[in-house]
């Protein structure tokens, strides 16, 4: 799950200045800027670019990221982020979902949300201030609880996966959503489990969790085990959802997300080789 | 704990009018209006109001949330939220640590922080939305790891417990900072308790979760064992760092804490009634 975690060799630093050994993560739009072997621009790079930040350094290399001015110059594809995933090796992968939340955070901190008027950067850390009202603003991380249900043991068990109309065809995966204000984390993960298939679960057993950049999710994963109630869709939000054997799963989610590895994990407790 | 979540049977409702049963929670600035014996307004309030907001209902009890224009009024005390614990009942200040969220995330997002144009709300869910660029807006729940570190066993255990300049005099209380963008939560636990106190800890053993509404936190606690390193109090946040043993601990955070709710299930393990 490395490939959306910012490496732990990686250390912030917003005082660094451009060198010949930078790397910059440059997007164009909500795209980045890669060329097809995956390499990223280095160095001095001659095209116009905003919003030019500094991340920080890992080992010695600095890297910054900003926005393009214009068209994706010649031999550079524009690609989603998601699209990266296999392209960019994984250490350089983390670092562009962490690029990609930093930079939509300055564009969209641009002017005070209090009163209008334009926000400055905060020296000391990574937050914007207004020079008016003194609103101090942070990048946004969003919690969101999921859950991967299961039922009975051993080569018997199954597992409760629905699919959301936004997903690709066939693809189911394990429930989750936001938590909203002034839940526990445990609310927030039943509130969802009954909201989106309407069955009950026992205990909830925290597994993992794993930063999402898309744009800006920390995933936080549990195991439980069904308790009661006949799965109900949730009108709008869920397309379908069923009990699948651990013998026949459907499509599941890309190996980088967390929702797959608890699915395997379960599979590998299921069906030990 | 329950005295900083919503209560269960509460259900969010964005399309109530007020009506004579409505309980309101009302601020002054960042103040709640409470009475001396901890009564809410109820009924037609008679006051001038701004972002007059439905929260929604508990049984058949609306509630709403809106900012005071002007002075509080005679027989009414306007408290820090905080300063309401024990003086409401625990369900009342759960609810009012959710409506200084909703109150606080409107009158912080009056302007599109992309481009200063005003912000009008979604009719089907709590967002504010930008007419003019289209930015979606959500009220913001910040995660934060909290971590308990233990040494030794049974009455021997130690709990290490820090202390911020910012604290009341005397009182200690576990490791804790916000997850930053592309970190798992277990990376940012790891990340706090070496920046802060200078030490390594072992596996981290999620315990449990509490919003907690100053501003919009959400607290995740974890215990872990002692490994190895000196403390070493991080300069300018950590005023003092030390061992303490359970038989002697020093004032600790207020019980409706989850720092405190992780130090009493510690002291309970260790010295078993």
């Amino acid at each position: 799950m490395i490939a959306t975690s910012r490496p732990q060799a990686f250390e912030p630093d917003l005082t660094l200045s451009p060198t010949p050994q930078t790397v910059w993560f440059v997007f164009q739009g909500p795209r980045l800027l890669v060329r097809e072997d995956g390499t990223l621009p280095q160095g001095e790079v001659p095209w116009a670019l905003e919003d030019v930040t500094p991340l920080g350094r890992q080992e010695d290399v600095p890297f910054f990221t900003a926005g393009l001015s214009g068209d994706a110059p010649e031999g550079w594809a524009a690609l989603p982020v998601r699209a990266c995933f296999g392209r960019l090796p994984d250490d350089r992968m983390g670092l562009a979902g962490y690029a990609a939340q930093v930079l939509d955070f300055i564009r969209t901190h641009r002017y005070c949300g209090r009163c209008a008027s334009a926000l400055t950067d905060a020296a000391h850390e990574r937050s914007r201030r207004c020079p008016n009202c003194g609103l101090a603003v942070y990048p946004r991380v969003a919690p969101v609880a999921m859950v991967l249900i299961h039922r009975g043991q051993g080569a018997a068990t199954e597992l409760l996966l629905a699919r959301s109309p936004h997903f690709p065809p066939g693809m189911y995966s394990a429930i989750a959503g936001f938590v909203e204000p002034s839940e526990t984390l445990e609310t927030a993960a039943r509130r969802e489990v009954l909201e989106e298939v309407g069955v009950q679960v026992g205990e909830l057993r925290y597994a993992f969790s794993q930063p999402w950049p898309f744009p800006h999710s920390l995933m936080l994963g549990f195991d439980a085990e069904y308790v009661s109630g006949a799965i109900t869709p949730q009108a709008g939000e869920i397309e379908d959802a069923r009990w699948f054997p651990v013998t026949a799963l459907p499509t599941l989610p890309a190996p980088v997300s967390i929702a797959r590895a608890l699915i395997d994990r379960a599979v590998q407790a299921a069906l030990p080789l």
